[in-house]
């Protein structure tokens, strides 16, 4: 894996010859662990049936306690598993009782002879850790090499976790870009006050790119809630200043570190965004963000609500930006940004680079109304 | 008619040589008599407006109480003449006042001479009886040959009717099959207990399909709204053992009625899936099911909310799994149904070979979300 | 111009050669001013997201008052400029402060020097009349040689005027010919009693048609809501009769004016159907309704709110049934039309002749449930 540390300044020439794909219409490359949902969703003996790119999937809890993940579809019928029943490590379909195990593998059908069993359906690798339940929806083959990610502060106990996320109307790029690109702090003036981010310069590899940022305040007060998330500011704009936080994309996952003056990383955030439609034009977010405690005991858990409160509104308003992003692709039919920051042109490259070799057949969208 | 008796294990093979139609995309045959509607829902001097697979109908009843049915739209502006206002024995459209007769003749335009009328609108051929009004929507030259359904149960006093049905979204195909494939008890579990079906086999004609099932119950105690419709058993499986259940697919109607050990006939039930949409997606289900009345007078009255609610449960239920089925075909835009039970798979011929020679346009729909 | 005076009864042959075209395809034409708003609904220093014909338009009021129009769309992102900010007379994007100017140019990137800025977005001629904001959708080099429609009742003291409208589900043609034609009176029995129209004649130009009617009562009393729109009838019919109405299309605008026996304006309306979305099957409606004031000083303050009532009524009733038209021609993917009215048929081909040149690619739309 190669570094290549790169000036701000540099733009990304095109390809000369062949023409660029539309980013919107590339679809996420399959042969990565995505979670499809919280372990906490997926309960004893009971199943959940949740979509990937598309392909509805349902995860089941064994009376055991064992995850498996299976096409979620009735052979026999077509009708959704999911509406079944958990019979010990098993699946039974809720129509006409057609039986799966862990393997896909149909091992029973009441009212037909053992001998003469049909064929099943389609099982997923599929794994738990961190509180998420992962699947692997590519080329079964390839699921064992690739590594689940690697998670350490959500296992520190000096740090404390926040679990987030929900369904977002928008192509998982439009997430990528809108978190890399931190000139975007004017869409937070109301809870972030007017804030400036000063890019650092990139580093790029094969399948990552990353950019590092200080911030420092146009006008305005630090609100409380950013104190907790980015850590509070002495008095002066040069202690702040001092901050480093860096995003990166090490595809198909996101991260943001922020470390202090002295190199302590205070806040991790692991993101990554779940095309659920055929069209991947929906999302579902999952995110782990990790805040290192204060000396103080307890401070963070008292503060904890208003971290809540001031993450959710900064997610609400990236979630509304992006969906109007979303929306006007849809209407336009094609990609007709004008990107000049050179990081985002980087990174649209990266996804076009690592994500699947298909093309997403958009129908067309009426216009707006 | 030749009725063929069928051990219930032969498979049906598909023909060598050409593809078998996908039964979702074939339509419905329309020189049949279908119910559009409940009678009380024409009230004397009003207009309904009805759909039959995607064509717009009005059902009037006019001033002296006759019934007639014409296309639902002006020929004039095209907006529905279900909105206008029933004079006399016509139907005057609420919008420029152009109005027509029973047979869909223009009989007066306000403001244009009588010997300037325009053409008027399809009219369709239209009968009450057993509380339906029943259209012949196909060839109305053919609807004098067609006999309307023959319904001797509704009629006889020894038996208590049900009226019932909904809009379900899902192509008339699914509900024939739910209906005569009784190894679906499991999907009524929670209702009627873990019930058995055991098919004595099946026989076809022409232009029907029936199949005959004993029940055994293999674990729980009957329901007593089970017992109210299929009939009470006394203390052991073996004398529930002896009613049969004969399922019919009549095209296009069917019928579901159940004997006792001595020939009684105590249940009967005749049912109907019209479409109402171009697509044939959705349908209108007309049920009337007759319930034999038990030696002591009022018994069956008093039990009746028992057995609403009963019979409303198992069809919410049934309900729930055919839209999932169509949802399913809709999202793979094909037929992947593994079918293993030979009487289904005969009835899938049958529905192909009787209906409509056309094929259902459908438009792609989109992947879930 | 030439004015024809056409008798009532003759009809318009289509041209021998080419088909017509379906009017419900025809595009607005652009080259028109068209209000997008109320004065009322842009306040100062703030932006107002609108539609023509699909395109989005975002109307700007600066901190000094004055009014400007650009497509609703930043050139970085395309996402709505309307949920930007108003910065002294220029508007800044929300998302990462891209600022336009009132000609469309970006004047400042705060990421980026001043000597790097990117291309702007397109500005719309905007005028301000009335009470309504103007825009002029077409080749902005014409906007100044075509003049805004004149309103000389809204600006005279004798008369009250009534600003009402909005968004109805149909074509413009839908509503021209609504307006246009006065044999729908029976559609409004239920406000207006049993009320018959006599075409007086109709007189044709280059872009405009109109059309004189007088008025006979049939049965029933008016109604008070009637006597104040129309003028209040004194004991009989002939009297009613001597009132003519003029209705008149001068594209794309429509007027309805009544005047009395002694050819006193009493009723003045002005009334236009913008095209909201891309396939122009919804418009929003703006209306002004001047009616001149009695001789009792406040007598029509008074009567006012049974005028807004009565008014809404009829309205109401009218979009209902240009909606039902709408959605008839949907499902038939055509005009079936069977129009005998000549002034109509003269108005369709007015639309046509004035209308775009392209035809709307309408997408097939799915049959009636």
């Amino acid at each position: 894996m190669h570094a290549v540390p790169l000036p701000d300044t540099s733009a990304i020439d095109p390809p000369a010859s062949a023409p660029v794909r539309d980013l919107r219409r590339v679809p996420i490359h399959p042969d990565h662990w995505y979670p499809l949902a919280w372990s906490s969703e997926v309960k004893r003996g009971k199943a959940l049936g949740v979509h990937f790119a598309g392909e509805p999937i349902v995860l089941v809890r064994t009376e055991s306690g064992a995850i498996f993940a299976l096409e979620d579809r009735c052979a026999h019928r077509q009708v959704p598993l999911h509406a079944g029943v958990v019979e010990g490590e098993s699946l039974r379909c809720g129509y006409h009782g057609w039986t799966y195990d862990g393997t896909g593998r149909c091992v029973d059908v009441p009212y037909l002879g053992r001998e003469r069993l049909p064929n099943g359906v389609r099982a997923y690798p599929c794994r738990e850790a961190h509180g998420l339940i992962f699947v692997f929806p590519g080329a079964a083959a390839l699921a064992g090499e690739r590594p689940l990610p690697d998670l350490p502060s959500v296992a520190d106990t000096a740090y404390k976790t926040r679990r987030f996320g929900r369904e977002v109307k928008c192509h998982y790029s439009f997430m990528h870009e809108n978190l890399m690109d931190m000139n975007h702090q004017f869409l937070h003036r109301r809870q972030m006050g007017q804030m400036r981010a000063r890019s650092l310069g990139r580093r790029r590899g094969e399948d990552w790119v990353e950019v590092d940022y200080t911030f420092s305040r146009l006008e305005g007060k630090q609100p409380v809630g950013e104190a907790l998330v980015f850590g509070a500011s002495k008095n002066s704009a040069d202690q702040n200043d001092k901050d480093v936080m860096t995003v990166r994309t090490g595809y198909p996952y996101q991260t943001l570190k922020i470390r202090s003056g002295d190199g302590t990383l205070v806040m991790d955030l692991w993101i990554v965004y779940v095309p659920l439609d055929a069209a991947q034009r929906t999302n579902r977010t999952f995110g782990l963000l990790s805040i290192r405690k204060p000396g103080i005991p307890f401070a963070l858990d008292l503060a904890w609500p208003l971290l809540v409160w001031f993450t959710e509104r900064i997610f609400k308003e990236d979630r509304w930006i992006v969906e109007r992003e979303q929306e006007a692709h849809d209407r336009q039919g094609a990609d007709w940004n004008q990107e000049v920051f050179p990081v985002i042109n980087e990174l649209r490259d990266l996804l076009r680079h690592c994500g699947g070799r298909t093309v997403i057949p958009i129908r067309e969208v009426s216009g707006a109304a």
